[in-house]
């Protein structure tokens, strides 16, 4: 399956070279192809603001690289510790509800906690950035192992599989979260075909899932999001595969608006529901998803479309995120390990494993 | 609320004047109000399969003056009977899940029965057409009424409601069948807010619901229809109110994509659902839900937006109906009287009251 996955990969969201970062520019996607070059950290919180890059892992993952911009900048100021800091507030204020930007942050800080020169740090920064890439990627490659395994434990014949938004390679460092399982179980010859919501309103399924699965000839169909239920209810769907911008100490999970919707209506079908996730995005400190903030973007991202205004101009509600309580998810996969009927204690006992992220 | 309900009519969807029918071309608004005139019957087949006329009693009131037209082409035709067939077979194909339709040609072909001249019958045919059209605006009003009582009924105070598509003036002979309970409920003084869902792929909600309510001061807020269980959760809303295409002799229930999830939605989160629907939408002949055609409509309505092409080019499922089952439904409401908990039992009983359309 490692192997494979390798030698399929075709799409990047991100790449450092040469000191910058670059950013596909997922705003323009599948139209045009056009990659950014980042010198700085502002502009790179900006861009995550702007969702130029979005997805829990990558936001997570540019960050850190971003962290590395600020130092350089600085690289001949010797207070260049608190030189960084208005950059890493930047960073920390571009979106509030995933927690793997919040998590990244914290691994470069611990990774410069003994270095004292700007030297030092730059060199301890993009070594710590890059395992950070690095470390994501192996996770997604664990996780498809372990959410293939599930699969095939449910069902050993081609079956349909629901997902949503984008947890592809472009919303990760590599490969993919949910979309990485649905990669593996699609060569271990377990899909028939992939049903993705277009997910409204930033319509990453339509224009990152389907760019993302037709570009390695995976069979897939868009369908507006609230199709969904007519689709369980015609019947062939085994499983909804989405991803995660933060799971809470109890096993909630807040993931893109839509996915509760997604989750009840799996129970009530019958449909199993998987949610895949590095364990980077998990918050102990948080006790449930009561208290994740959920990130609220302007009313015009429901009334324009490609910047075309098609709408009546009333308000609108725009919740980015919903959250899904544990009790209606059938397992969470990660990277440690996977959790079935999630809870508490359960979460408490994956995250003391001994296999550290 | 009658008196009231006829002195805030601002919209109308179609007008019958010097022998042509006038159509709101409805696919452009809300940007440009276009008015498009027709004098031949199959232009009105194409404009009711193009949706530049939609809504299913819209969509029976659009035929009913069609063939009126169709009459009008073969007034110096002795074999006008005959030479009309082609136009009514094309208008019978136009749209395939709407019943109104399909009822509103039997009332014509009803009308058409005891003539024997063209010119008497272009004469009944108008007759005829224009009683469709007037009894479908008294129908509103009553369902209006009826539909007010049950929300006072529930709660007397001002409260949130959901609604999908666009069930308004537009999609209707005048005032709208969910959005004209909703305007009643309104009126009198019931609603602090209406939740209109987006509605993919046609945005009829972002449209045309929040343009119908924006013009009478009703506030609205859009919502991404995925976000309706997440708006549920949150505790507001304490009726879902939706229109019909087609209800069957068991009072399952065939209306726009997303209907039926909504209804799932609605009894997970003990949210009341109901459908308002003149009883021309009742089709005593089918025996449940499973029996209705489901429309498919082109791959594109999902991959393009206004005419913009911003999806990647895969294959899409594009069912524009689903169907809710009788057993999610709280109450169906027609202007003969309202159905509660509605079984085959009860539906019949309801069409073989006395009041009859």
């Amino acid at each position: 399956m490692r192997e494979k996955m390798l030698a399929a990969e075709k799409i990047t969201a991100l790449r450092w070279q040469g000191g910058r970062l670059y950013l596909l520019d997922q705003r323009l996607l599948p139209l045009q192809t056009v990659w950014q070059a980042y010198e700085n950290a502002a502009d790179v919180a900006q861009a995550i603001q702007a969702m130029c890059v979005r997805g829990a892992p990558a936001i997570g993952i540019a960050a850190a690289f971003a962290v590395v911009l600020a130092i350089k900048a600085q690289q001949n100021n010797e207070n260049w510790r608190t030189a960084i800091e208005p950059d890493l507030a930047l960073l920390a204020a571009s979106r509030p509800t995933a927690v793997n930007l919040f998590w990244a942050l914290q691994q470069m800080h611990n990774a410069l906690a003994s270095v004292t020169t700007a030297a030092q740090a730059l060199e301890r920064a993009e070594q710590a950035a890059q395992a950070i890439l690095y470390a994501d990627r192996e996770a997604n490659l664990t996780m498809a192992q372990y959410g293939l395994d599930i699969i095939q434990r449910g069902c050993d014949a081609p079956q349909e599989l629901l997902t949503h938004c984008n947890t592809g390679a472009l919303a990760t460092g590599g490969f993919g979260t949910a979309l990485g399982v649905i990669r593996a179980a699609h060569q271990a010859g377990l899909v028939s075909l992939v049903h993705a919501d277009e997910t409204r309103p930033w319509l990453q399924g339509s224009r990152l899932t389907a760019y993302e699965l037709s570009e390695e000839k995976i069979p897939v169909s868009l369908n507006a999001d609230s199709a969904a239920a007519h689709l369980m209810r015609e019947g062939a769907i085994t499983w909804v595969i989405v991803g995660a911008d933060r799971i809470t100490a109890n096993g909630d999970v807040a993931n893109k608006i839509g996915t509760y919707q997604l989750a009840v209506l799996a129970r009530y079908h019958d449909v199993k529901f998987m949610v895949v996730a590095p364990s980077s995005t998990i918050d102990m400190q948080l006790a449930n998803g009561g208290l994740i903030p959920i990130e609220q973007r302007d009313a015009s991202e429901l009334l324009d479309v490609a910047g075309q205004r098609f709408a009546t101009p009333v308000d609108a509600f725009n919740p980015v995120f919903d959250v899904t309580p544990a009790a209606l998810i059938d397992v969470i996969v990660t990277e440690k390990g996977v959790v079935e009927q999630p809870n508490a204690e359960k979460m408490q006992h994956l995250m003391h494993a001994a296999k550290l992220h």
